[in-house]
């Protein structure tokens, strides 16, 4: 059900995009009860004066090399769940790209089950209608 | 009051963009009970790599020319009207393009009445503040 | 905390850009309670099909050259906040660019304080959690 939006510098190798793609998925899979099947995801490459960060926050310092990655979900996983989903893209994309650890910025966006269609105009996840 | 965001790829004939631009505005004045003159839209063409998406989710396939809509819109609407937004799109996107209908992807956000300004610093939909 | 995407036509001159990257910041900064280093935005240039806005809405009348300012932020600000915002943005923006009073539209999509990561994978804004 997620629907990812990344936002990255114009200058990440083509290799990296890809990386982040799919670590970020992957880490929803595992993390999040997301099945490997629903990946939804917008990335958009910025220019330097289009992705704008602060250069430190709550004691993390941040470079230019960001990387925003908001994830609109179905509401009701667990704290739990969601620290585990962070530290899993953080140290995931961290391990295998150019970016750092503390250049992964990810937010949540909580959205009911029947506020989605995967196609075909259907409400794939709401509850079925009694009358039909 | 949506806000709609579109994403499509880049391939997207012009005319067709309109279209979908169109037929979307459209079926949330006709099912979703949005005024017509109440139309906000961003639209983004996406290179190949900046618009992923599964090639099947919940037995739906879907190609590379999938069409996302994200509507930014006020809570309230019942589940039937919802269903008959996501049939509506679907339907007539499929019909008026070359984009399938297993490949048109909405979710909705729904977000309060007060947290809208449509120009000139006002909050429209705001209760009246019975100080004022 | 916030995250704002602020979307805007492709003819709008750098400078004009970075004036109402800073007005959107600054004001949230002031009427928001949101600290000066809390500062994270998505900006995007849209050729004229790709930022679409009705001539007219609630007696509003806009032009070509709208800017959409999408903010998303905890939840619990009251209304006298929010109406605060608006209209900061609304005449600031206003008073340092082309861009006119009418044609400044906001939006805000409010989340759970634990929906946030600002870097290193952590939950920075969740409760502690009491087993730890």
């Amino acid at each position: 059900m997620p629907l990812v939006r990344i936002d990255l510098p114009a200058t990440t190798p083509a290799n990296q995009v890809a990386s982040i793609s799919d670590i970020v998925h992957q880490a929803m899979v595992t993390t999040f009860n997301v099945p490997a099947d629903d990946r939804f995801q917008t990335i958009t490459r910025r220019a330097d004066d289009e992705l704008v960060c602060t250069p430190q926050f709550l004691d993390v310092p941040h470079s230019r090399q960001v990387v925003f990655v908001q994830i609109i979900c179905a509401p009701g996983r667990s704290l739990e769940m969601k620290r585990a989903l962070y530290a899993a893209i953080a140290r995931e994309v961290a391990a295998a790209t150019d970016i750092g650890i503390n250049d992964i910025i990810i937010n949540l966006v909580e959205t009911a089950r029947e506020n989605w269609s995967f196609g075909q105009g259907l409400a794939h996840y709401a509850p079925v209608d009694p009358k039909i």
